[in-house]
């Protein structure tokens, strides 16, 4: 069983480029989103969520739904509850034993005992602020952030990011070595990128 | 013309990756220490160093003997000249107009106008250790270093180039988005990176 983790900068492309290589691989794809409802448990027990899990369920799923989990807001009681829910079904994936690319979670620490090929995805700021802009865009007029919003949401997430990262790895989140490959993906085509991500991958898997 | 350029962590395998690379790719190849004593001029005057370059002169050397430069020290008092001279001929290797390979020197800064596909290699420190006293057990007994003095020699360059970097780029060393992919090259087949770093460059150049 082969996994891949994909850590990325919020707005950096991480996870779209996470769903090309999950299609090119023909592999399951789980991200932050997913992991979180899975976890939630909200309207889904665990028996639901093991099924899921064994029957590749959440792969043939539309990026544009998935987006949409974006937006669940949980209560803050639950924060720590599903911190450890969403571990347990990290494991649970892993255990599942199907090759598979997982976005976010910190599945890279989570999951090191299952040596995942581990990629970072980063980009600069304006790169970041363009992709997220371009996000905000297609929202109703009403709803959209301004730049100087998103602007705000990207260094508080990068914060809370490279807080959590420095806690679990005793790293700076910049810090290349706790990656086997960080990619800028600032102002590349991401589809591009797939082949040869996937490449690097495979001859990671085959050592 | 296409230029690659390679900062790496001391013991990080890097300069092997680079070599290997422009082998693969059948472009020119320069190191630090090739660059160094271009630059350096005892012995070379520059229309000898001009030619050299428009005649692909260096690629052809064997590795073992470019090794054979890293033990060269400097005058301290020719350290400055030196780095303007280094710059220049940095220059006259991208103006020269052949697909280039070159490995340290910070060329990815100094030549950021010819738009070079930034590639950074590091790795964990018991790799980059262990990289390094394989190289020190090539030494006769009695002028090999010792794993301790080894272990200060690579924190003492980190913190050099640290602060280089820094300086020129207003950015922490270990920051991916200064370069374009991050290779932690820790305990992998470094031979068997070099296909798929090979086709994320040509993609980069494509775009």
């Amino acid at each position: 069983m082969r996994i891949i983790t994909i850590s990325r900068q919020f707005g950096s492309g991480g996870r779209e480029l996470g769903k090309r290589l999950a299609d090119h691989l023909e592999w399951d794809y789980y991200d932050k989103e997913i992991i979180e409802t899975l976890a939630d448990e909200h309207g889904l027990d665990e028996a639901y969520v093991k099924r899921m899990l064994s029957n590749h369920g959440w792969h043939n799923l539309q990026l544009t739904y998935r987006n949409s989990f974006a937006h669940l807001t949980f209560d803050p009681g639950l924060k720590t509850q599903l911190l450890v829910r969403t571990r347990e079904i990290l494991q649970e994936i892993a255990e599942a034993g199907n090759n598979c690319v997982i976005v976010g979670r910190d599945a890279d620490i989570i999951l090191q005992e299952y040596h995942p090929f581990r990629i970072s995805v980063c980009a600069d700021l304006t790169s970041r602020l363009e992709r997220c802009m371009k996000h905000e865009n297609k929202k109703p007029e009403d709803q959209r952030l301004t730049e100087k919003m998103v602007l705000r949401n990207i260094r508080r997430i990068d914060r809370n990011r490279a807080r959590t990262r420095e806690i679990l790895t005793g790293k700076a989140h910049g810090d290349g070595s706790t990656f086997d490959l960080t990619i800028n993906a600032s102002s590349w085509d991401l589809k591009k990128l797939v082949p040869a991500t996937a490449e690097f991958a495979r001859q990671w898997f085959e050592q």
